[in-house]
This record gives C-alpha cells, sequence and structure tokens, in this order.
C-alpha cells in the first residue's frame, strides 16, 4: 500500500481509515497553543517509517484558526508559535550561522511561498563579516537563497543548496516550500516543520537528491505549507465521499450496498486516474484570492523563523531590519 | 431544468445530452478556419432561448489549436481569426469611435483578462482630438477602460460603463470577459463572441444590470475566455463520469445497473452541493501555469480587437503604437 | 515671474526668497504634531492666489519623520496626524457617502501612488446597499476607483470622474495624486492635503478640466505626495547651488563676485533647458528604493483617509475589513 | 587622474577630452552593423589598462538605433547583431555547457536586467540530462541562475556563482548586469560585451571578488546595458556643461574667463559632492518609462545570447522552448 502525501498527519489519517487503531511506530501528541491545534508526529522506527511512509523523524504540524488572514493579531500569535515550535527543534548558540532557502517556482503563485518567505527573512551575515562592531553580537548571522527549480534554472536545486553549503558552511539549513494536500480544508492552513531534511523536486512526482543531516552534516529543518490539492486527488475523495454517502443511504445487506462496498479503492483511483488525466492534465486547485493567501503565509512564515533566529529580539525591531 | 453556463455551446451539449436531436429554435453552423474550429449558434426565437437559456442573438465560438501559447505565429492566426469574426458582428464607418471594457478583478489572476486586454488595445480618442492633423484619418478613434468589480469600488459595474457611454457617446462597446466553463478541458482554449451585451457580475451567480444594445442602445459585442472551472462543477461532473463508468461496467439489467441509471442527477447534484460546499469553498481550478496562459490569451484578444477596430493597419504597424 | 510647483509650500519658499518678508494675502502656520510637521498655508484672496500661484483656499503641508518607512509604529502616527488634518478640512454626516479617487498611471512606479491608495481602502457603499442589515449604522458608505491617465484610457480622467460623480451623487471626493517637487529632499517626505481641488493632468504640464466644489459642487479633497523630481529642474537647482557657492567663496565686490550676482536666473534658467533638455530628455529623478517607499507611502495615505472617512473605528478593525 | 565608469567608450572619450589624441595602447575600430553603431575597444597592455582603468581585453560596444524598443523588427535586429559579437568572443564546441548568470537586484527595476534576461533564457541543461534522447544533438546545454545582491541574501554574489562553477563545471559563463553610465544619453542604448570578467558589486563602489578566466580558468563574457545615471554624475556633468556655456559666451581673457578656465575641475567635484551628497543621497536617474524599456532590454539581451548559444536554431524556433 502506498501512502501519497506530503504531510505526516494526513499519512497517520489514511493510515487509520484503513487500519483503525493507532500507528505502530510512531507516537502522536495533540495539543493546544493559543487558537492553534498542534500535532506532534514521531515516527520511532523502521516500522513507523513502513507506516507512514516517510523517514523516522519529528513532524510537528500546526493548524493555524480560520479566518487568520483576516486578522493581522492573529498572524503575530501563530507567527510565534512556529518561532517557538522551531527554537525547539535545534539548539544554536548564537554565533552559530543559519541559511534559510525558500524552494519552489516564484512565477507560479501557490509554489512561490519560498522565494516570498525568503524575501523576509532578516539577513545580517554580510553585516556581521563587514561591519560587525556595528551589529549587536546577539544578532545571529543568517543568509538566505531562493534557488528556483530544474525547470527554470537546468541545475538540480540539491546541487546549487550542496555547492552554497559547502562554500559557506553554514550551522543550520531551514528549507521552506509549498507543498500538496490530499484535502482542500487543510490547504493554507496547516503548517508542517520536520527535522528530516527534503528532497527538492519530490512534491511534482520525482525524488531528487536528498537534503538533510544525513547527506549533509548539519541539521535541515523543513517548513512546509500545503497551498494546492491535486485535481486528481480532488476527483478522486469527491467521488469516495459520494460513495460513502450512497453506502449511507442504501439499504445494508441490498445488491447496492454489496456493490459498493465491494468497489476496489485502489482499482477505483486507477480507473479514476485513467478517465481524469487526460481531461484534468495540469489543472490545480486553488483558492480565488490565492495570490493574497500566499502574501500572508509567507509573512507568518518568515515572522515566525526570524523569531526562532533572533531570539534576542522582538517581532517590531525585526521588522525594522526588514525591507 | 436549468442550464447554468456562459458559453452556448455547452448550453447546446447538455441539450443535447438530455434530448438528443437538434436544439429547436437554434441555429447551428461548424466549420474551420486555419486551425481553428468554429461554431455559430444563433438563438433564433423564444423557443431557441428557453432551450439554451441565453437572449436570442448570435454566439460564435472560436475553440483555439492545443498548444497555442507556445507558437507565436499561431497566436497571430488566431488573433486574424477572431479578428475577422468580430469585423462580421458589426459593421461602423471609420470615423466611429468604439470603447473596449475589460471586466474583471485585476487582483486575481483568471479574472485579470479583461483589464489585461485593455493594457494592450490601441487607444487614439485623445489623439484624434488632441492632435487630429498628425493622426491618419483611416485610424478610428478607439478608448478602453477596466472598471473593476463592485468589491473592489463599491460602484456596480454597470453603472460605471453606462455613465461613461453616456458621457462619451461611443458607437461601440466591446466587453472582455473572464468565463467559467463546464468542462476542464475547454479552460483557455476556447473564445466566444456574442452580440447580446453582458450582465457584469452574472459570472459569480449574481445577475445585475444588463448592457446590451436594448439597454444602451448601441451594439454590445461581449468577448468571453473561460478561464476557471468551479471546483464544484468539476466534482459534479467527474462523478457523472465515474457513474456512467459503472454504468457501463455493469450487466444491463442487474439491480446494480438499474440503480446507477435510476440516480436523479438534480438530486444527486444538490446531494453533492450540500456534501462539498463546506469542503470546496471558494476552490477554484486553473492551469498550473495560468499567470502566462492568461498573459497569451490577453494578447490574442487584444490583437484581434486591435484588428477589427483599425482595418487600415496590419499588427506591426499596430504594435508600434502599443506601450 | 511664474512658479511652477504642485507644493504650497515650495511656492511659498519660492516667494520668500526672492522678495523676503512675509507673503502678501496668505496667512500661515506652523506647529508639531507627534513627530510630524504641520505648515497650513491659507491664500486668503486675489493677492495670495497671484503670489503663489495657486487659487484661494486651504493648503496643510505635514512634514513626514525622517526613517518613517522604517518603522510601522511611526507609519500609524503620520496616518493618525493625516486622519485628523483631513477630518479638520470637511464636515459631514456619518450616512454621507464618499468617493475616493486614484489618479495616476499604474504602470509608472513613483505615479502609482493614487491607485495603490485605492486598493487599501475600507470600501463599503456596495455592503450598505446590498446587506444594511449586517453593516453597522456608524459605518459610512465609501466607493473608490482609478480612473487612469488620458495616454492609457483615450478619456480625460475629469470626463471620467465628472460621469461617475453624476452617477453616484457622492457627498465628498477625495482625490489622491503623485506630484513633482523642486527638492529631492521633500521626495516620498512631505503629504499636502488642499480643499480647492485638482486638474488632473496638470503634474505633467497640461492644464485639463478642473474638478473642485466650484465645477461639481461639492467639496473635493485633494491629498498629494511628491514622488519624483523632474531632472531639468534638478539640474537647475544644482547649478543655482554651485553659483550660490561661488558667490560665496569669491571676494565681495570683484569682477567675478559681480558676474555671478550679475545672472539673470530667468534666462539661465532658460539657457539650462535649452542645454539640458536634448540630455534630458523623458528623465526622472526618484530614490533608488521606490517600489517599497511607494508601498509603504500608500498604506499612509490609505490608513488616513480610513480613519478620516469611518470615525467610528480603530485602525485594527478597519484592517480586518480590507483585502 | 581616476577615471570612473563601467563603459570602456566612455573612459575612451573621458581620456581623449583630457588628452586629445589616440589612446596609448589601446586600439579602436568603429563600424556600423544594420542601424547599430559597433566599437570595438581593445586594451592592449599595461599602457591601456592605466589609460581607461580597465584591465586588459577586448569591449565590444553595440549602440543601439533610437526608438528600438518601440519597433519589433528593430529589436530582432539588434539581437541577431548580439548573438553575432558573442559568437565572436568565444569559440565553443557544441556540446559544451553555458552557465548565464543574472546578475542585480530583481527588487529595483533598472537593476532586474540580470535577471529578467535570465527568465528569457532557454534552459537545456537538466533535459540533455535526463532526456538526451528527446533532444536534438545539437541543441547546447545551457544552465541559469540569479544569485541575487549581497544585502538580499547575506552571501557574496562571486562566492555563489564560483561555487556552483565548481559544482556543475560548465565550460562557459555569460554574466549579465545592469551598468551605470556618465551620459543620460547612454541609459538603455548601449550594450557592451567584454571578455575580462566581472566584479559583482563594483557598480556600486565596491570591489568584490572578480569572476573572471583568470580567477576561474574558463571563459567569462559579461554582457552590460547602463540603465541608469547616477544623480550625482547628472549633477556634477550638468554644472561643467554649464561653465563651457558660460566659458564660451565670456570674453577671451576676460576675469571672468579666466576664473572660469581656472576651475580645478577635481576640486569642483569635490565641493559638488560635498554640497550635493546630503541633498541627492539615495537618489537614481531613469526615463519614465524605465519598466517597459527594462522588459524590452531583456528581450534583446536574451534573444542574442539564445542564438549565440544555439547556432542551429532560428528565434523562431527557440522562442517555441521558452516559458
Amino acid at each position: 500500500m502506498s501512502i501519497r502525501t506530503d504531510l505526516a498527519v494526513e499519512a497517520r489519517e489514511m493510515y487509520q481509515k484503513s487500519n483503525k487503531g493507532d500507528v505502530p511506530g510512531v507516537y502522536i501528541k495533540e495539543y493546544n497553543e493559543g487558537e492553534c491545534k498542534i500535532t506532534d508526529v514521531e515516527i520511532l522506527n523502521e516500522e513507523g517509517e513502513k507506516n507512514l511512509g516517510k523517514p523516522k523523524g519529528k513532524y510537528i504540524t500546526i493548524d493555524m484558526p480560520e479566518f487568520v488572514f483576516y486578522d493581522k493579531d492573529t498572524m503575530i500569535v501563530v507567527s510565534e508559535v512556529l518561532g517557538s515550535v522551531l527554537s525547539g527543534m535545534v539548539s544554536l548558540e548564537k554565533s552559530m550561522t543559519a541559511l534559510v532557502v525558500g524552494l519552489g517556482n516564484w512565477n507560479v503563485t501557490p509554489d512561490a511561498l519560498g522565494p516570498k518567505v525568503i524575501s523576509q527573512i532578516m539577513i545580517t551575515r554580510h553585516l556581521k563579516q563587514l561591519i560587525p562592531d556595528e551589529i549587536d553580537e546577539n544578532i545571529r548571522p543568517v543568509c538566505g537563497m531562493s534557488p528556483g527549480v530544474l525547470g527554470i534554472t537546468g541545475i538540480e536545486t540539491s546541487e546549487i543548496i550542496k555547492s552554497i553549503v559547502k562554500k559557506i558552511k553554514p550551522n543550520l539549513v531551514i528549507c521552506v516550500d509549498a507543498l500538496a494536500s490530499r484535502k482542500a480544508s487543510r490547504v493554507n492552513r496547516t503548517i508542517q516543520i520536520g527535522n528530516t531534511g527534503i528532497s527538492p523536486g519530490s512534491g511534482v512526482g520525482n525524488k531528487r537528491m536528498e537534503i538533510s543531516e544525513r547527506t549533509i552534516g548539519i541539521p535541515v529543518i523543513a517548513v512546509g505549507v500545503p497551498t494546492v490539492v491535486d485535481a486528481a486527488t480532488l476527483a478522486n475523495d469527491t467521488i469516495d465521499l459520494a460513495i460513502d454517502q450512497m453506502i449511507h443511504q442504501s439499504n445494508t445487506g441490498g445488491e447496492f450496498y454489496n456493490m459498493l462496498k465491494a468497489i476496489n479503492k485502489d482499482e477505483k483511483q486507477k480507473l479514476i486516474n485513467e478517465i481524469l488525466n487526460p481531461y484534468l492534465g495540469d489543472l490545480m486547485v486553488t483558492p480565488k484570492d490565492v495570490d493574497l493567501i500566499i502574501d500572508n503565509t509567507s509573512k507568518i512564515i518568515a515572522n515566525g523563523i526570524n523569531l526562532a533566529l533572533q531570539p534576542a529580539m522582538k517581532l517590531d525591531e525585526i521588522s525594522k531590519y526588514l525591507n
């Protein structure tokens, strides 16, 4: 059985839907922080890896309150929650350098989240090098880049990241990326923070070279937000909903009921893909106000990262460094 | 039975699906022009109006060839076809003034088609007024505007258009708008040209004040391109496809077959809306490269309108006036 | 002697430079509000009109503190000062409608101030009309528009404004526009609020139709910010500075001193224009970070107008209505 | 005497103004190609280096015809001239890889030329690697990147370029950058192609690490276009013009004449800088339609580079690969 989702909480839901009960090899904790619901998913061992289809490590999910994008105070609260989750993921001495990488294609609005975050990160590494005496010693050196995507540069994103890491030797990499969700209700409402690294390009079906502590020797934190639902996924889930509803409404034990129950979900999905692929081609499903939402999500993420990387500063001090 | 689509060709397909045979009160002609397929739908009388749910008049649809956006020569061909269709819709003396109106919200990429077209229309009315001696007498006076949408301005779009028309007294209005299609395969691939006017805002479910020859006394040509599929429409159509497929695969006359056949399409849609609305909310379905496609579609439309309004000029002469 | 500047404070400075002492027919008051310096210039009669080259009425100038764009708190203070200046200019009952007009060309960054402000105005007129019961009765109906410029639309801006005013009958018009300053130091640092109306297009040398209480029968408030210096103005002022410096350094009474003193400023300017025009053509002088500065200036102006038009609301409540 | 300009032709003009006659150590050739004027400046030895303040090597300048941006055919001609100049600069076998680098800050319109060019380069390296059988063998592998500027990334641009070059081992680097000119008349009208490499950041006064054949072992071609005049440069040149004019108009041998002649140009510039710096601060001088012009210049440059790198293809074939 192959589970295909970027989000550990979705992998868990899908596991539980088929298997009931807890996921072996996975530790889960749920709690609230302000108006945010937080879910810690820790994959403990190989069994957990197999069950959720993801590498061993921590995946923390922040569910943002509804209407977060229409209330600046709530946006700040979410940034603070994110900042505190990030701070708990890794411990760095204050003089250690962080590299923040914005993955994704800046020409495609819902994929531009990463590059938009970079434009709002407090960049200080050059100031610490060029004018060290004018910069408070509590300010951490931070640098940032948006490497683009393979189709734009002709260079594997992981090749670019690895060569920069080798050259400037940071102590931590934080990667920000737009993800795909299986559920429309989760789009732009969930932030996932993980410590198992990234494989740029995997979101579009290709597994490229992994960037992780295992491959580059320093911690790699991934911050992701689902910004689209794949149209084929949406169609499949819609049909599942409809079938469930029909089962619910038909008489238990009748022929129709039995036939519906007998529908093989894998075959169904294969069938749907065959029917729909020529039809759905390169479509994506996004909110109508996607530009606004990506802008505001990028502010939340950037502020959260800024708070985590500059623990000596408050948001209003940080904002004076930006532009 | 209510048919809800912006496109006359879709209304016709939907009619024919339920009723087989020709549509009474409607004249249809199909032919090819270059690589474009053209469909003339003429609603002749009240019966035709009722059958297709649209006012009496002409609706011409241009189906653009696949990959049109990747080939500048093909884009020019489509502009020329559009120019010739527009020229056939209305006859104006060369000194008569045209007002081109770009409907839609410039902040929402797939709704920004109209405003993008306006930015590429050859605007000459002020030159004819201010420096008439320097402008060739064969150049028609053309003006243009993008009135925005109600949510942005607080003013009904038709109020704005009507007050401008009253003030500057053009002889023709051409309105450009982004439409919704029922079929993903038609998104950004079809141009509809109609002579029955427009009702701005109707695309999102509200019937606002009509702009048409009947209400403002001069011809009103509407040029529309479907740029999105509504997510609920997509879901509904997907389930129909799936049911049809299941019917096809089950034994004729069996209980399952009969139950599937018995599914009431209206009830089904109501059910789907109930299930999906909280889930699909404000989602839209667009191509992944929607920014590029809207840019290129707007070039095709603007060039077609420029060619129709300036019959004395060629595209390369027109392009020197632009910017 | 012709004084050519959009700013009343500059006209006054130029008058005083040539004539010493107070300006007859003009009342001036200077004071501070928070970190802002405010200058009230009231032109009282025809003599004042002639002396400053501007129509009778009030011109209030707010000089923003340095580095305002790098500090959100200071931006809010300036918005509040602007809100209070605007409130003092006109008294409206709470049910009266305001139309906010953003003048200028959205394609030219320093001229896009007006349209950018409109996108951040709290638009409510349609809500008051469509869903009056859901809208607090203390909320004023406000609508907004960006009519573009003549070269883009082919329609005189004042024709558009007048026809909309006639149609929707607001009780007040507020126009926002980018101005030209004679001094680089004033660019993006000064806000001028006037109650004598506007003449769109006059900023680029043409006097088009006036929009003022005199011509449309309702109060017209103009809010302007200088966003560019004309390159020829800059060159002329530079040479003046240099000549002054040379006079300062040469011996009083010597031949060089006398010759410098004898330079006729008008002839000099004419000479400079002759020399420089082919050379400076269509150049403008802007700050290097003009995009950021126009963005932030538009926020300050929009918030100030929102506060003045919605006296029952605070900025954070207003911001929830926006987007 | 220090000559400070990015353009070899300006350095030459400045040398000739002070020294009359040819520049020792420098070979110059001028000719026309289509409507373009081409100037080859070859610095032959150390004497030439000292005289022009630039390293030994070739600098070819293309002066574009006036109104080039308003005529697509002329734009294509300039692209072809640029393509042929580039082809003459370096000889590569068809299988050799080129890396095109777009220098500059994408947030500052006149500095965004490089990044805009990259978005229009035909990128093929990944196709040659991933699907070699589907790509014509005559197509050269090309990759591209826009590394940003130090203030945005916190990383020296040359560090980024060097680490990428080390990783992907191209056979040629082409860098595209926006330059500053001393003359307003040359802004956006001149393309300079040089084979002596670049020092990113030098345009703003800092000499950072050099990227050249000497430092990275492969040919480095620099393509630059002046897109701004520094406001202080403009002011200084204006005063020079004015002084020359005054000299011209005063009586030869008179005291004023002698004093003007006696003005020390270096002291004058120092004086001007002292007077003007607080006043001109971070100003730049650009054309009013800078956005349009940078867009069109980037098209010309990208097409020229595409033609040079893909000698087996024509422009219309190349354009199908783009987007």
